[in-house]
């Protein structure tokens, strides 16, 4: 039975890589090498490459989840500020890796068209389930007044995770944070803002 | 001489490819065989693969310019209605290919770490100068009392493209129309509401 440390290493590394260069550039040997594993072991872990892009992702998406729901959890602060919060400690990681990266799940999104359908199935269900996280944040500040209640919290998440997702494809192409300072400063509080109500 | 036909052959069928799998998943041979040039001409035409995705970029953009600039120049309707028809005809486009493609710029933006300095140096500058392109419609808005006031149209510009990237990179994952039709219903008219000069 493979030693679940080595298929942790593979996950862990392998997101490193895939990551940096996108899945489609990303090899088997490539992964493994970062793994300090034999290119062979990594079928010993993984039916596929298309098998280990769903557990990266999964993997990826748990961190995703944990910041989330630490940030926008209820703690005495008003909705838009812990919203606001939120954004800001996304753009503070993107900072610590130059902007180089973006996110795994916006990466993918982009290389819809190649990835196989599971794979494209489960990066919309992981997008999904990322609005559906924000949605109660937004929904007690529109029951608060803080936020526009003319449309429902679940579409208001919506739309602000695609225009993070596209804040975060500009701020990797100018490996800078304006793209990121405009959604926190601009499109955040006017998407969100209660004079509409 | 190598004759001009083939390389815009190149670049048409090769645009197709790229458009399809991403920058990284096409090979030299792929794109020959796309246009139907044997492999070793595509060299006649292009330095190397940086130099054919470089007149990629270019190539999709003046088409993109094309239509840009013919939905938002002055054509007495107001500027919100002319942005938002532009919008329409951008989501159209993309029904036509199934919701497959998305957007060149956009995609190769998410490769922004794997292609060279140069490429993304060029893609930063055609972010740039779409947004730029966008913005005498936003000001022309704004002088009339139709759009907000209070933000630089050359920043509302670069906002509302970043996000329309990010909508249509979920649209991409969906194959469907939900996330431009929320980004045309939704945001498009919160962003640039007049309520907050």
């Amino acid at each position: 039975m493979p030693r679940p440390s080595k298929r942790d290493d593979l996950l862990k590394h392998g997101l490193d890589v895939v990551h940096r260069h996108g899945f489609a550039a990303s090899g088997v040997a490539e992964i493994a090498k970062a793994a300090g594993a034999p290119k062979g072991s990594f079928y010993n872990h993984f039916k596929s490459k298309d098998d280990f892009a769903n557990s990266v992702l999964l993997a990826y998406f748990a961190e995703v989840c944990e910041a989330l729901d630490e940030m926008v959890r209820p703690d005495g602060r008003r909705a838009p500020a812990r919203l606001r919060s939120y954004f800001k400690q996304l753009r503070d990681y993107n900072a610590r890796n130059g902007f180089q990266r973006g996110c795994l799940i916006g990466n993918i999104s982009a290389e819809a068209s190649t990835v196989n359908a599971e794979t494209r199935a489960l990066t919309g269900r992981l997008l999904s389930e990322w609005s559906k996280r924000l949605k109660p944040c937004l929904a007690e500040g529109q029951r608060a007044g803080d936020i526009r209640g003319d449309l429902p919290a679940a579409r208001l998440a919506r739309v602000l995770l695609d225009a993070w997702q596209g804040a975060v494809l500009r701020s990797k192409v100018e490996r800078g944070p304006a793209a990121l300072d405009d959604l926190i400063g601009v499109l955040l509080p006017q998407l969100l803002n209660a004079s509409r109500r």
